[in-house]
């Protein structure tokens, strides 16, 4: 899905639903606020003041600690008043449809919409849909797309591998419904790597065609051979039975990120991991602790990533606001 | 219910409980106060700072995200602290009666106590045994008030129909079991509305006597025939059965909004529901979403509506403050 | 469980996890914080900046409104940005483990770990593995400790009786089983309280040893005699049955707060209560709401308690700060 909509009439970005269909210069951009953002606020110690004024709304339907709180303190750090909505106890309970909602909170002048839903698209739906210049931020959606994670993937590893032309990278594990790794194919490929391999078990592997960017494997020890990169995706417990893998211990076996394997890539190889991390099952516990590992990183500049596409899309300097 | 206690000595607002028996001054000087506030903070994009340092806690006994959120949000804007409570995982649990709760939260210096609950009466009781000079607000009382619906309904009309003297008013619904009516009735009699019409179906009117200044119908067709404003309340659709309906297509037919019906009011009649709407029952959908529909404006005027009566609650200049 | 991790090298706090083991001086430092911060913020009625840019992350993962609210509003009024768990939705559910869900909130700049968890040693455990400067409070651990409680109480007692080497204090209930009873005699032990009395069913005694410093009673009415402080703990209803106690009125009636009981202590004695509180199980109410308690006084001083532990906790002047 790509998703012109969430540019404005000027080609910028009015809300961001997907690095799908992104330019080069879109994402850098972005990721050349994230890194000023972070010098600015000093790496998150010094509030600052762009979004005074500014209601950011968090819409969880899933429910996600980490990331809603990674956008809340993006939110906050940039001066926006924040509300929290835990869907669950919502209006929803009175049967109120998803639009109305969202109409209600455009009304109490919501200036963004951090949107997650289990459903793929209900982002751009909302989006679609809107009364009001507010934006929409997809903090996930279904099996479609996560483009914060795949920024602040990009971005942690820009300050490790600037060069993105030479990289060769592997992401491991339930492609086919990662979102995590559509955003960062998405991401990785449009910032110029060459070589993007997936590897996933037969059952979970992307269909034929849709990553035309991307080697796919189904040996690991193959996949990572040599790699500058492997990124490991979190194995959802509730999909083992479908993709035919008897135990955990079998899918680390596998398709695991042990030391031994580790040995494989080329050296000093960076590990990455969108967490929850399952130890033992996607990722041996010395892998995600070691001096490779980048797994904490990626949290930090999560909220980095978050304050620039806040800062973009809400900043009445370069982006759009509420005007309803 | 009359309520005295929510005036001061000096006959001042003390707490916001009902509308009832407040005067017309009293009313038009709150709904002025959320005109200036809506000015003064530019349609709430500017965060004003009238309430720094003071703490409005929300105690929402019935899940509300819409009302609660409004609250918020007023009190955010204002420059307060605001404290959310879950009251299902709340001290309740802890089998701690709802005074000592509401004592312990006076003894943390609350200034404002935002209350719902499906008891009527329970913001008038925590009123009546504060210890502290914190105001209570009415978020909603079981089938009593709702005072701020009533503000931000007469806020939202009188932008539209500022002469209520001449306004033919026609609420239709469950009136019997409705706060928003009551508050309603309140606000547009005490300002001078001369035709008010309440139309429910028999089992769901209001009892004989309770409102005197209104004519009571049970025919849809005949209430909204030449009216000015058209107010539908939410359907509970566990209602139905008691009041004898076999559908909510059953409900549209005789009491619900068409556009075919609309025809029957006087041209350009207003149309105003408290939300959230159950579309095709109380209301069809290409109504509320019509070019006469005033049902995003009610709630972007909840929030200053409810602006102003904490600044009028908790204001040092103006109202009381809490000096426990 | 002393815990000399608490304090870093230069034996300055860098965690509160327990009052057992610091010093008079600390202890003391803390209070005269407590009431310069009341002074300074008049009662809590204006903001600080103390703890601007910080982030306090409140991990309960027992639910408690009370003191939850309490270190919320205390880092509020101290101008931290404040984020709040919800632990039963938290990434918990997803299997991550709890070091993994601190070490990422750490990576988000979390300075400070408010921690409530019913299994004793949490806060410690998390304290001993940080990967940052970031600070770990305790709000309460199983049986172990609530130290902000011990704290509030002293400052509490200490305003209505400044020298604590004459007091006779007896708490009465469920000591075994009581982090509030611990954090309490540490503190007032520590202070030089020289007479202090333990009262409790001889199923609900500590074990021997436990309290060098305290006489052990199970006969309230020979503990309370001339006590010039009454301190009454909840009693868990659960713990009734293994306590060999038929009903509350039977508990009543030998161990609780009666006006009647009250005649045996000290004329003007104290009476305090950690709260939530059982009216007519632990304390009668004419006792409870009586001139005699402080109560109240104890929940509004927990603001201020918090308040000082936090500022000087993370304070850059006088503290630790986060420097991940």
């Amino acid at each position: 899905m790509n998703h012109p909509s969430q540019l404005d009439a000027n080609g910028r970005l009015r809300h961001l639903l997907t690095l799908d269909g992104l330019s080069r210069a879109t994402i850098s951009a972005l990721l050349d606020r994230a890194e000023a953002l972070r010098a600015q606020s000093r790496g998150g110690t010094v509030p600052l003041s762009l979004l005074r004024g500014r209601t950011v709304m968090n819409l969880f339907f899933e429910p996600s600690t980490r990331t809603r709180t990674s956008f809340d303190l993006a939110a906050q750090r940039l001066g926006a008043q924040v509300i929290n909505f835990d869907i669950a106890h919502s209006s929803t309970v009175k049967g109120e449809t998803l639009l109305d909602t969202v109409h209600t909170l455009e009304a109490m002048h919501g200036d963004a919409f951090v949107v997650r839903h289990k459903e793929s698209g209900t982002p751009a739906h909302i989006a679609a849909h809107l009364r009001s210049r507010a934006a929409v931020l997809n903090a996930g959606d279904g099996d479609h797309a996560h483009p914060t994670q795949g920024l602040l993937d990009a971005l942690t590893l820009r300050q490790y591998r600037p060069d993105f032309s030479t990289l060769r990278i592997a992401i491991c594990g339930d492609i086919r419904h990662s979102r995590v790794a559509r955003s960062d194919v998405h991401a990785f490929a449009t910032l110029g790597v060459q070589d993007l391999r997936l590897c996933a078990p037969p059952e979970l592997a992307p269909t034929a065609g849709e990553f035309p960017q991307c080697r796919i494997f189904h040996d690991f020890d193959e996949a990572i051979a040599g790699v500058d990169v492997a990124i490991m995706l979190r194995l959802q417990k509730e999909r083992m039975q479908a993709a035919a893998i008897p135990s955990e211990a079998d899918y680390f076996n596998r398709y695991g990120l042990s030391a031994q394997r580790l040995h494989r890539a080329a050296p000093e190889c960076l590990v990455m991991h969108p967490g929850p991390i399952n130890r033992g099952v996607e990722i041996a516990s010395d892998v995600a602790d070691g001096p490779q590992s980048l797994i904490l990183e990626q949290v930090a500049n999560g909220v980095f990533a978050r304050m620039a596409v806040l800062a973009t899309l809400l900043d009445a300097d370069t982006g759009t606001a509420n005007q309803a």
